[in-house]
């Protein structure tokens, strides 16, 4: 941990046209309730940034379905610039990124900054803060890194 | 339990070209040690198919990297046909498949194949065998189910 990382991956996201429709055949498959989809928060609480810049995307996401160890989480992206408007531009469905929990955002995105890792978007919600960090050229996949105030 | 399938994904696969070099970078990371690559089984141990086809691919993978509820492998196609072959042709790096652990194969294949999934790859090795399932356009990511005899 003295790095700000840790090795516990929470969750798994994946990125997909028709949040409803993915979450419903997924929910099918395993047998579980889909839970209610959200939509991201404004852009006065979000102040999201996409690759350093502001962008007004507001996602619609299907949180929180518990596989075990880890959460499964599907996202839709709106019109506006997204990591994840990028992902399904470019590569089509699938998992943009592995989530962990950091106690401390600047330490963990310090430390990847000195890797040469990139933010590739970030945003605040009510109660925290995520960065997902640019490490498709690294590891295959991307690592969001969420913080709990 | 009674459709053969079960809610703990135990193993995350990432497809990469170059699975030494991926795998350094992830374990660097996160302060893990790489553990050794290894070379799928050859042909008379498993009896690989991809899409119903005979195969000789012998992928090489670097298995269990602990990551708290989940592993991460990462596995890098040879030239003989296979699921994370196509995986990289036509997606590029990333991740192809959630991985679940199933009591009995017959009951959670034909479970699948009752709502129209295919079987897009399948082996043996020595103690179990594992069948990758084609839900990609269900769910974004395709599922492996594996089994230990």
């Amino acid at each position: 941990m003295a790095n700000g990382l840790n090795k516990n991956i929470f969750q798994v996201l994946i990125v997909v046209k028709d949040v409803q429709k993915s979450a419903r055949q997924f929910a099918d498959t395993f047998g579980l309730d889909v839970p209610p989809a959200v939509i991201l928060d404004p852009e006065e609480i979000a102040h999201a940034k996409y690759r350093g810049k502001p962008t007004r995307t507001r996602a619609k996401v299907i949180p929180f379905m518990n596989m075990g160890g880890i959460d499964v989480e599907m996202i839709e992206p709106d019109e506006h610039p997204s990591i994840w408007r990028e992902f399904l531009d470019t590569k089509g469905e699938g998992v943009s990124h592995l989530g962990i929990w950091v106690p401390d955002m600047s330490e963990a995105v310090g430390y990847l900054a000195g890797k040469g890792v990139a933010i590739g978007h970030q945003a605040s919600f009510v109660g925290g803060s995520y960065s997902i960090m640019d490490m498709r050229g690294r590891m295959g996949v991307d690592l969001m890194l969420k913080h709990q105030d």
